[in-house]
């Protein structure tokens, strides 16, 4: 049997995720279905991440076993060819064996961005979360340094995300601001269930002024999670990179 | 009557083109019709710029005449409230009764955006040319040069391309490479059907080495279109400015 491990980019709009779920249209279904059909057997695709619906993917990375030779360019190449416009297969690689893309993942990166103008996004409506009221991107930024660290991150888990543990560590989380786009960048060893989307729309309430910076601490150590904001819409929200 | 000048930008994908044609979905018709609806009277769009089917655009300008005594901003957002998602008015402003938006207009800005990756483009798809193999970003700035200043743009105008003089100015032309893109960027005081994207086709040929950058002086002289290289696809051009 044979490891491979691929690096995947999707626009989320047209699916419900990342996972397989009856009757809805996901990205590992449309894989899966895909790689039986090259490589002529029933085939499982385990991802790092189970992006939600309508969450974007630059860098998805997933792997798969198979008894097929083919090479890992043609795996590539034939993903390519009949994967539709919105989704691309950005590299195909031979592992070990025991390589595995969710269990072996070291840290997750994310961006959240959102529009930042009293006009709506054009070119970039599919990929971000338009805020036409005024943003104070400073202090959003001066709120992340409370996130960063190891904490226990149950005010920020949506209330059905089923975790043993809701300690999480965010190695890096920053706020830019790139002309009118307020860009949210976040790495972690791991995310729980909504948990970058409920940081952006509480870093957003502190952007509006309805939140100081410092109340992050407060909404941290309540374990609370009607204490923070709201969950962030999905389209603002790309996954950029897995790292191993 | 009032003169009102309006800056627009819009996903050229599923329009064919600015200007109004029996039996098409074009950009011309939709904003006269939402601009009637409006202003409670027929309304005629006079814009900069007559883009052709499936061209994008982030500064097109047009000017249209009203009795009716809306204040700007809520013409502006009236419009953004009734145009789809994929149309957008920037700004509108009154003007002197004067003001035309093509007859006035000195200058215009394009964009003609190359993917040039063996990976197809993703959130980028709607707005570049996928070329996969590899092109010399450096040789096809190197070609701009003879295209810069006062030409007569015969070879690079469509045949069916109606005009008195095919004489034009670029004020200035380069090619960049941003990392897989590679954008070439042009300014000129007009320009004649099809000669930014047919400009773009031959840079293309260019970088892929079927022609010399000093090549395009006998193409020039020749004012032959049979000796230009191909008219680019459409979904790579963007009008960004127009300056009065």
């Amino acid at each position: 049997m044979r490891t491979i491990k691929l690096v995947i980019g999707y626009n989320g709009e047209r699916y419900e995720g990342w996972q397989s779920q009856r009757n809805s249209k996901t990205l590992q279904e449309l894989f899966e279905k895909t790689l039986s059909r090259i490589l002529k057997e029933k085939t499982d695709l385990i991802s790092a991440s189970r992006t939600d619906s309508g969450v974007h993917a630059l860098g998805q990375t997933a792997h798969f076993k198979t008894k097929n030779p083919l090479p890992v360019a043609r795996i590539k190449s034939a993903l390519n060819f009949y994967l539709p416009k919105d989704v691309v297969v950005f590299s195909a690689k031979e592992m070990p064996a025991n390589f595995h893309a969710r269990y072996q993942a070291r840290s997750k990166v994310y961006h959240y961005d959102i529009w930042n103008s009293p006009t709506r996004p054009l070119f970039e409506a599919p990929f971000t979360l338009w805020h036409p009221g005024k943003l104070d991107a400073a202090s959003m930024n001066r709120a992340t340094r409370h996130l960063k660290g190891k904490h226990d991150f149950n005010a920020f888990k949506a209330i059905d995300g089923e975790t043993k543990s809701s300690v999480r560590e965010i190695k890096r989380i920053s706020v830019k601001k790139i002309k009118t786009l307020i860009r949210i960048e976040i790495k972690g060893d791991g995310f729980l269930k909504h948990m970058v989307r409920i940081i952006a729309g509480t870093l957003i309430e502190v952007g509006r002024k309805k939140l100081k910076p410092q109340a992050i601490q407060q909404i941290l150590s309540s374990k609370d999670r009607t204490k923070a904001g709201p969950t962030a819409k999905p389209q603002g929200l790309t996954l950029l990179k897995i790292t191993y």
